[in-house]
Formats: structure tokens, C-alpha cells, sequence
């Protein structure tokens, strides 16, 4: 089977000039520009367990290479290259267009030529390399926060953890809470997209080289990453609960403490979590505006270790265990 | 699960000079010198697809690697840096333990630096992307292959594709080519190893870089590998299905057709199809004993399309159907 599909995707595939040899030979020949540093990730996506099994085939050709720009986002790093190895019970031609549908629709958004890698028979799974670019020393990494800077985060947390919610249990969105009929379904819909559709941060990303001291991206909940910029870092970090930000369908679906547990232990945001210096807030801001996207200020970096997590009176504020747990392994 | 998986496996990881940032940030970051091309292969194993179920995780580990290397060994390219995604059942220690003896014994022979990866839960199933270096407009190609070279390959032939044989029905080998008692079952234990762990053929392909015109390994099968040859540079090969090289091993175990079946369709064999001019043979004779690894003569180019296999009498041979079927998809 392997064949056909490879001519397939050949035949769609983005071109970029810096790509000696693309998709047809046993590796592709890539060429670096000089004074940059190559950066990569690999994030491999299973059916079951990083996505819904009945996830259509675009959304999951998209996630796969989002989750995948991500990585490259948190690093600051600009994309250029990526393999895509594909796994199929069977070769389905319509399966296959339609997940390059959106495997490619995000690769042009962002420049990203997809330039090899393989099919093969088995469980439904795509495992995805991203190649991109940084100024040597630029590159934002978890190891570079410091006591007494803010920590940060893009956009709107807990929205993928709440789609898995309401797929798992439709009843786990607080009954009160629900707008009636259309507009808790539109809710409900705009939180699927963000599970289904997240979009890497590439350009605010890119534009906290120089600015921010670590950096990572959000995808197993926002106190763990955080915890691991800490643990990289040598240092704590003090965060209040009620300072994540929410989108408007998340409240419109979840009550408070439920929001709370989405936002900061739910995975599969993909949102940047990152610390700058307190003098740097204008310009977060201004990256925040240029960007389009919300930029919100959630705590700091402390002396210590761990991520302590505060309500608004200054207690303790602890993820419940029945929490909405991080569908991904 | 993923943390302590990552932790085990950073503890492990080779070094080299070039990488910037290693195993436990979001993405790697690498030096690539100039003057030299980036080459990337990635290939995917899957449990029961490409390798029996029960396979050691040593094996599999070795295995993972070795398919990436000998896509750069088929471009001519240095190895340099490998990324690793691994799809587990579950965190078992043992296993993964086992399953780096086995990856990073192959990466120390060949100077590679795991450098990144993940880690997921998911059926068993190892991705692995492998980044060479090569000088510009050295690396061997598909496309190279010129009317009138000769047809080359590494090794032996059919010797993995006859341990799936011997796995699947140890009676498919021929009772009277069989050796008594103890001959038969060491050689069944050495296409056994031919088969979990084959040795990619590194120092070769870089000493064929301005020698050989064209290049590829064989995973498909001799006769399908040469026919991808041929598509790439618009020619036609014939090969003398007598000439491939047969094991020691093989002979003891299979009869004369049954062999030229595992030879000539049989995949896995990760040896180097190569087409180099009349005027290199004693520049391919050298290299092949320089790097101790048995070069042979089978065939040549030819103008037209496709791949002719012919007999001692010159009359097209053709595999049968009964054949011993490639296990990979």
C-alpha cells in the first residue's frame, strides 16, 4: 500500500527552496542556513488516546502537526521542515485526503514543507518531526526562569479538557450554568474546535526571543508544565487560580470550581506558558496585541520549588481528584 | 507515565559536541556545521507488522535504529542525531531498559546522539527519525542510475525474510537440505539475528559517494527496491536471479527456488542496491574490503522500464506467488 499513498501525498506536499530532496527517496536533503541553529520535536498522536477514535481525519492530520509547531513555538524557533510517519489499518484513499487536508492547511499557514517519512500497516497512529530555525542563543528553553519574574499565559486555558468533559459526559457541565439550547451547543461546539483544531503560537513565540526567560507550551495541564519550567529552572512559582483565563465558552458550560480544575490541571491547550522580567510587561503586552492573541498574567517565579497554587484569599488551592483528567498518555 | 520514562532514557543518551540542548526541553537544538547538507529519514516499527510480537525489546530497540541507518547509510550520509517516539501499553521498566540496550548499543557504534523524543501510551509501536550529514551534491540518490552501470548489492539477500519463513512454518525449509540436529537450528539462529539485527551498511555508502551513481536500501525486496531505482532515473535494470548472494545459513536451510524467492522478493534485508559504472568495479571490489562487507555483482542497467530477473539460460524468472511474503506493510 505504501506506495500509492506516498505518491498522494508527494503530489500535495508544500515546496520551500532551502529543500534539496523532498517526499521519494530513502531521506530527504535539507539545507541549513548558516547562523542558525537546527531545532526539532517529535510528538507522536494515537488513536484512543490523543484523540477521540471517531476524530474526523482533517482535524487529526491538523493536531498531529499542531501539537508538533507547538514544541517549536515554545522554543521561539520558526518552522521549516517536517516528516510525517503514518500508521493505517488499511489504506483508505478518502481517510487520507481528508487528513492531509488539514495536515497541510496548517503546514501552509506556517511555511512547513512536508519533505518525507513513512506509512505502514498498523493501529491508527501518526508520529510527526518539526524542523525549524533559531539564532543561536535565541532560543527560549525551561530552564531560564528567575525569582521575581511574572509567569504568563497565551490565550484561554481548559477548553480542550472541557470538550473531553462533555464528550465523556455530556451531564458534567453544571446544569444552572447552561444558556439554554442553541447558545450552550454553539459553547459546546467552540470548545470542540480547540481540542480538535488547537493553533500553535508560533508568532508570539517567536517574538519572546529576547523577552521572556523560559518558555514552554501548555499540553499536559498548565501547573505540571509549569512545574517542569520550575524543576528545569531551580526554582518555584506561585500562581492564582482565579488569574487563569477563561474563554466565554468555558464559563458558558462550566461552574466555577469545575472551570478552575479544567484550567489548571486539564492537558491539550497548547497555549505558551512562559516568564519574563516584571520590566518587560509593556512588551509582552505589545507582543500580545501584535500577535492577536491574549497574553495574561497569572503569578511569578519564587525562591523554592514547585507550583503552588492560590484562590483569591491567598489559600492553597489544590486540583481536585475527580477532576477532568489529561486524556493524553 | 511519561516523566520517568524520559528520565531513564536521558540518563542513557549518548553525547556529542553539536547538540546545543538534549533530551528534557520541548524540542532539541543542534549544531549543523557548514558546508554540509542536512539528511532526515524517519521509519516506523509496529508490533506484529514489522516485527513478530514476541520479539525481544533489545531487538526491537536495535532494529528501530538500524532501519533509520540504513536510510542514511543509502544517501551516503554521516549519522549525526536521532529522535525517538515510543508508543507503550504500558510503563514497564524492564522493558524500556531492555529496549535501550539494544537502540543505544547500535547508536554508540555509529556516533549517534539520541537527542529527543516522547513517550505515549498506545499499542507497541517505535518511531524513530535519524539525521545525517552529508557534503553537498554527495548523497546517493534513487534518481542517479545511468544506462550501463552495473547493479550492486551489499551482503546477503533473503536471509530475514527467510527467518519469518522458518517463524511461520519451521517446515517450509526443505527436509532434505536439511542438516542434522544441531547445523540446522545454528542456522536458523543466525537469519534469526539477520532478521532482529541487521547491520546498516554506514561505511559503505559514504565510501560509494563519487563512486556509485545511485542508491537504495533494500527493505521491499531486492527486486521491488531496484524497481524504484529504475522509476526514479527513467531505466530499466536486469539481473541474473542466480547471482544474489545467498548465506551460508540459507543454503543449509533452503532448497534452490526457494531461495531465489527469499532473495529476489523476500524484504527486510536493510543490504545496499547500488549502480555504479564498469569503470568502478575495482573502486567497489576496494570498498567492500575495506569495510569487511561482501559486495556482489548482479546485474546491470538498461535502457527501458522495469526490472527483468532471468536464470542461468537467460529466460525471465519471476518470483512466485507462493512466495514468502514481505512481513512489513
Amino acid at each position: 500500500m505504501e506506495f500509492d499513498l506516498i505518491a498522494r501525498i508527494r503530489a500535495r506536499a508544500g515546496q520551500r527552496d532551502d529543500v534539496v530532496l523532498g517526499i521519494g527517496d530513502d531521506a530527504a536533503i535539507l539545507r541549513v542556513p548558516e547562523g542558525r541553529h537546527l531545532v526539532v520535536a517529535t510528538d507522536a498522536l494515537n488513536a484512543g488516546v490523543h484523540f477521540p477514535a471517531a476524530t474526523a481525519a482533517a482535524d487529526i492530520g491538523w493536531k498531529a502537526l499542531a501539537v508538533n509547531l507547538s514544541d517549536l513555538a515554545s522554543m521561539a524557533a520558526q518552522p521549516a521542515w517536517c516528516m510525517l510517519s503514518l500508521s493505517l489499518p488499511q489504506a483508505d484513499v478518502d481517510w487520507i485526503d481528508g487528513f492531509l487536508d488539514g495536515f497541510l492547511a496548517l503546514a501552509a499557514q506556517h511555511g512547513i514543507a512536508l519533505v518525507g517519512g513513512d506509512t505502514t500497516r498498523g493501529p491508527l497512529s501518526v508520529c510527526v518531526t518539526a524542523h525549524g530555525l533559531v539564532e543561536p542563543g535565541r532560543a527560549l528553553r525551561r530552564d531560564g526562569a528567575r525569582v521575581g519574574d511574572d509567569v504568563w499565559v497565551t490565550g484561554s486555558l481548559g477548553d480542550a479538557a472541557a470538550a473531553l468533559a462533555l464528550l465523556a459526559s455530556p451531564e458534567s457541565a453544571d446544569g444552572h450554568r447552561t444558556e439554554a439550547g442553541d447558545a450552550a451547543a454553539g459553547a459546546s461546539a467552540w470548545l470542540r474546535l480547540r481540542l480538535d483544531r488547537p493553533q500553535p503560537r508560533l508568532a508570539v513565540g517567536a517574538a519572546l526571543a529576547g523577552v521572556a526567560h523560559a518558555c514552554i507550551d501548555v499540553s499536559d495541564g498548565l501547573l505540571a508544565d509549569l512545574g517542569h519550567v520550575c524543576a528545569a529552572s531551580g526554582a518555584g512559582a506561585e500562581v492564582r487560580v482565579d488569574a487563569l483565563p477563561a474563554s466565554d465558552a468555558l464559563c458558558a458550560r462550566f461552574g466555577h470550581e469545575a472551570r478552575r480544575e479544567l484550567q489548571a490541571a486539564g492537558g491539550d491547550d497548547y497555549e505558551l506558558c512562559f516568564t519574563a522580567p516584571q520590566e518587560m510587561r509593556d512588551a509582552v503586552a505589545g507582543i500580545g496585541l501584535e500577535a492577536a492573541v491574549a497574553v495574561t498574567r497569572i503569578g511569578r517565579i519564587v525562591a523554592g520549588d514547585g507550583v503552588r497554587a492560590c484562590d483569591g484569599d491567598g489559600r492553597t488551592w489544590r486540583p481536585g481528584r475527580a477532576g477532568y483528567a489529561h486524556f493524553a498518555g
